[in-house]
């Protein structure tokens, strides 16, 4: 397998933008991305675009042509990947592929997503569509919020994990959102603030939940040889990715306490870079619900099943703790537009290991300059983790 | 790189299959796919599917973990590629992509689109946004036949192309279709069939024109190694794949008598194979109207610019010809069911290559044992180009 590294990273301000189309606001990405890598858009040889919501929350229904002109990609093979809300990290692992294969020197993800521009129902209809539509949505009726608070709800029962545990995800995730400019929520909030915000679906409340966010992400990959021959400083290699599905069906799962496909995902994941879950410190998880980030710490490995809580009550996951987690915000805060999170993960990791995040004191402490990013489709319908290596 | 074989291919019957949904509909290509590589669902790492009106023409938004559940693709990453017309061909080359960079050892690409349930004017506004909506379709009203209307026009004008010419590769296609079980369009039909039908966008008419099919296509890829060890008789090899864009808006195209995409995806093709255009015995190419077909021959350099019409005159790409082309019936008559279209070419190669398309004398002599797919999406968007050897 040839080697490849991120060379170039961009991304949009995050939040409500409705004052770009969708090809506008994946400029806001790409165009830095360019200016980091020190390349020209002719350069690029494929293109993956990350992006969900075609034809019904923007205008395009085949985006990667248009966002591609906008860009001018005149050179790229182009392609649109969808895997639900971790179409981003689909498009990276394909851009990845197509360099790490010999078919193309340079590529590029670009991950973006309008989903405000629509009103709130339909749109909350499309994020519930994130499963059997036939059978769970359709028949049953169970919307989004409601399959992660089914997670929750068992993830308590079980592990005795409370409402303030979870708060605490989002009290964490909102202080370090404030720290970043790029994020949607940059407000702090306390606990108290989580627990008496409205009930979305028991015990998830509005404070546990993402919001509905527009933004874009930027990654330029480039083979070894292009790396030495562009005379890139720090190039930041991707030791592995790891993939796995879950069900379509939630009622086909074994249990609600955690998602499969992050357990399967991050094992083929450590296995491909050749490193243990112990080297890794800084991670961006996802974080749409704060149960999922919970269930993430235990499914990828930094703790044992049923441990999670632990973690966040001791501040494990600050910076400074044991790993430091989703410091840029996560998609709680930071926004989870949702076909561009996976390539934000990839941007702010990048960032983390070539040491340029101190911006307002958010850069981790680095030793083995290991990082990883855990990107979830749907409820663990999909299912892609990758790490990074300086 | 590593080499990699197709080692098994499935098609459904294509038509109007409203008697079953996208997942019973894709299964129909799985099953036999699996049958014919001796492999069992469980054994796959990775599976892209190509599909594009998830939530238009299926109630399925995300459709990728319907048809793995469905499918029994229990431990195979997923995401769903989609490339207007040729997501087909952009799932092939991200399974491909997978195997070939060792990300995974057995990988495949489904194709499968329903186009059928929904009203024709709604399916063929879709169809019609294959191109920039903002600009030439939203506000300047170009419906899709129209855009390459546009070329059938410019092609007449520059290269004394017939209404003849264009209907002589409607009757070809029409003939092998009507030897091809699979087929949409099952009747063999003559030049005053063609030039009688209604016009839809002039010169083209009814006939010029491939109908809106449902249908689905299998292809399971192993690498090198995993060839030797499942003791596959005859694999398909890889030989290379090429892709290029177009300009999103046709108005920046600076002729329209032939598709960039197609020329310089071939171009790339020939040169990742090592092969000429010379060695290629037979083809698929993406005749979504008459003229698209006589574009290809020019665009992939079956002959010079502007001598296509010579080549179907005097029967050049049929069985027996120079190259036989589209001989399971094209687009044109097996139908086109978008998602599905290019994996069904790479199921009709790999049945020639290994020559077993005998059925009704539709096997193509070989000697070299090359053959081509050429799939577009949208008029030239998007173009993939696969060269296949045994």
């Amino acid at each position: 397998m040839r080697k490849v590294a991120v060379i170039g990273v961009g991304n949009s301000k995050f939040g409500v933008r409705n004052d770009v189309n969708i090809a506008e606001l994946a400029f806001e990405a790409v165009k830095p991305s360019f200016e980091d890598a020190g390349i020209t858009p002719k350069d690029v040889e494929f293109a993956a675009i990350g992006t969900v919501g075609a034809g019904a929350w923007s205008e395009e229904l085949l985006p990667a042509v248009v966002v591609g002109e906008y860009c001018g990609l005149i050179n790229a093979g182009l392609l649109r990947c969808e895997a639900a809300c971790a179409s981003g990290s689909a498009a990276f692992q394909t851009a990845y592929s197509t360099v790490a294969s010999g078919q193309a020197e340079m590529a590029m993800a670009i991950g973006v997503e309008k989903m405000r521009e629509t009103d709130t129902p339909t749109t909350m209809e499309w994020i519930g569509r994130a499963g059997y539509y036939l059978w769970e949505f359709h028949n049953f009726g169970l919307t989004f919020p409601a399959y992660y608070a089914l997670y929750a709800n068992a993830h308590m029962a079980k592990y005795g994990t409370t409402e303030e545990d979870l708060a605490l995800v989002a009290v964490k995730n909102h202080k370090y959102a404030s720290m970043n400019p790029v994020a949607h929520l940059q407000k702090r909030i306390t606990v108290d603030d989580v627990l008496s915000s409205i009930v979305v679906a028991w015990p998830l409340k509005l404070y546990d939940s993402c919001p509905i966010t527009d933004g874009a992400a930027s990654i330029i990959l480039a083979s070894e040889e292009k790396v030495r021959e562009l005379k890139i400083d720090t190039p930041v290699w991707v030791a592995g990715i790891g993939f796995a599905p879950g069900t379509a069906n939630l009622s086909k799962r074994k249990d609600y306490v955690g998602l499969e496909a992050s357990v399967k995902a991050s094992q083929r994941a450590y296995k491909a870079a050749g490193v243990t879950q112990k080297k890794i410190e800084v991670a961006e998880v996802h974080d749409c619900f704060t149960i999922a980030e919970i269930m993430a710490y235990e499914d990828i490995g930094l703790c044992s099943k049923g441990e999670a809580a632990k973690l966040i009550r001791e501040g494990l996951t600050e910076i400074g703790g044991k790993i430091a987690v989703n410091i840029d915000g996560g998609l709680k805060a930071k926004g989870h537009p949702i076909g561009a999170t996976g390539c934000s993960m990839i941007y702010e990791l990048t960032k983390q290991l070539r040491e340029e995040a101190d911006e307002r004191g958010r850069q981790a402490p680095l030793k083995n300059y290991v990082a990883l990013a855990h990107n979830v489709g749907g409820t663990g319908h999909y299912c892609y983790v990758t790490i990074l290596r300086r």
